[in-house]
């Protein structure tokens, strides 16, 4: 396939062939796209960026899964506000060292992710760039006026539930990376596909926003102790999680297994395995503060979506963050969350 | 001021001391921001990127003013669709060469554009790089429900009108950077003011979207002659422009002097003040196809509102673009726009 000489050319070659979204009054090629919110419903909005070498690697990952990781960080973001996804603009600052047939793989990807959630890109920017590639995707969605989930809201009491293996990416990573030359054949299977492709949680959260269940709700990118933080201080309480009733998962326990064996550090496994799941690592999950009188409720939806849905332990007065070990002992819930300013990639 | 550590230190900062906007039921902090549209109100949504090295140079341009100057790109997307500037996200991707202190001045004069024009930054992302910092603004708007212009509407006997002065931008760029080192100092002050801090059409566009006459509307961030051929291409219309009924400016007119003896070629200065109004150049002003019945009126609101408008042509039948030169000549209106694709920058 040819080159497309101009940022025009490019610009069309793009977004010939995208679907068109619902409520879109006029789609991508105008200064601006024009959007109809739907009576009744307020706007949730949020952004997430993909930078090469920092989010991303082209030894690990393809451009297609990188479209499809984007949309899965801003879907679950607007999950995370009980909302429908609805419009996005792609926003793509390209180095000379990617072919316009590979942003086309990585768009395309990213729109065929946000299409069954509802989703359709209605615009974006396309701009070259020295440094190394950048992709920057911001989701627009609705929501029911009044009725967004924040972080505010969790009560002493409430049941602290998550979706989903936290602590996939982060492993998924760590293994891949482990060895030179990057592999990612290394990790299980179902670790793969499940960071790769991150499954949708917008069903179910809208699916749970009709029970009113929810008191507060946040997704997990970056690592479950890190964003329990964040609940935790937007409302103004603690919570204590039983380690015991974390997630188990046989691909996640196999990468501690192999990581720590690589280390020379067999009997770390198990301290590796609880820092996979805790500390930093970009999985597109919902952490919940569930009214515990429902809780039977949101199981049964859980299981009717077929979502992984584990509870973890139960928001607590006060302030502090403990973790109930394995080992029977209380330790501060404290581990960093991802930083894209830190040292890493 | 120290460099705070990790990236939520960064973003509290950051986000502290933002203005809040009207409608902003959950504003910066959360999954996402939740925002209220107006009832019988359309979205507008656009989205620029800035890329250091490609659309600005820190010897040329200050933090603050590349800021501005993004806020501005933007704002012109949305007076372009004749729509009310709203809620913004603003993402920004920094190397270790920009300390936080002047990622902060830029956010601060992108919040401070915004703000007179009805809008706020509710949102973003911001993350490390390795390459050229970038920043990405997502802003949306509001317009009474299908009253949103577009680059289809033009009918042939328009009235083809700009605001301001096209190619002030260019003119700016060509002669900070005709020397080595590059300086600004060179350009005259009133050229220089127009492009480091341009003026918003928002204002002017909301009043003329009560007048209705409008039939099309493009910004001309690419160029004039550029802009002008995606309307006439969106409207299946031709175009004659009068050169001689390009804005006059003393500025311009200096700029094309200076840069042409620069270049040792005196007698070229008429065709090079040609091109930098009619070529590449992105100024953040609007082209409008006007009512003929309403030119009139058009000129009294630009002039109630302080705002030079320009009566520069008339749209035609048929496609083709002419230039009637200033020498008496019809000639092909064909001028490539800026283009992030080609060698410059």
């Amino acid at each position: 396939m040819p080159e497309p000489g101009s940022e025009s050319e490019r610009i069309a070659s793009l977004l010939s062939g995208l679907p068109k979204g619902e409520g879109v009054i006029v789609g991508p090629g105008d200064d601006a796209a024009v959007l109809r919110v739907r009576e009744g419903r307020d706007l949730v909005a949020t952004t997430d960026t993909f930078v090469e070498g920092r989010h991303f690697r082209r030894d690990v990952s393809t451009c297609a899964e990188v479209g499809t990781r984007l949309a899965a960080a801003n879907l679950s973001d607007v999950a995370a506000m009980a909302a429908e996804p609805r419009w996005a603009l792609l926003s793509l600052v390209v180095p000379p060292s990617w072919t316009h047939a590979e942003c086309q793989l990585l768009e395309r990807a990213c729109a065929r992710a946000l299409a069954p959630e509802g989703a359709a890109i209605v615009g974006g920017n396309l701009t070259s760039s020295r440094g190394p590639f950048a992709a920057t995707l911001a989701l627009l969605g609705e929501v029911e006026r009044g009725a967004a989930w924040t972080r505010a809201g969790a009560r002493p009491g409430d049941v602290l539930a998550v979706t989903g293996v936290p602590g996939s990416a982060a492993a998924f990573l760590a293994i891949a990376l482990a060895e030179d030359p990057p592999s990612r054949s290394r990790a299980a299977h179902e670790l793969v596909e499940r960071v790769v492709a991150p499954p949708s949680r917008v069903r179910f959260a809208r699916a749970l926003a009709n029970s009113s269940a929810v008191h507060a709700a946040i997704d997990i990118s970056d690592g479950l102790a890190a964003d329990l933080a964040h609940v935790c201080e937007a409302s103004g309480v603690g919570v204590r999680v039983l380690e015991t009733s974390l997630p188990a998962d046989a691909a996640l326990e196999a990468a501690a297994r192999a990581l720590s064996a690589l280390a020379g550090d067999a009997a770390g496994e198990g301290a590796l395995l609880t820092r996979l799941r805790l500390g930093a690592s970009d999985d597109y999950e919902l952490l919940l503060m569930l009214d515990p009188g429902k809780w039977s409720e949101c199981e049964r939806l859980a299981h009717e979506l077929g979502v992984p849905l584990a509870r973890i332990g139960e928001i607590t007065a006060g302030s502090a963050r403990v973790l109930a070990t394995a080992a029977g002992a209380d330790a501060a819930l404290d581990m960093p969350g991802w930083d894209p300013f830190s040292s890493r990639g």
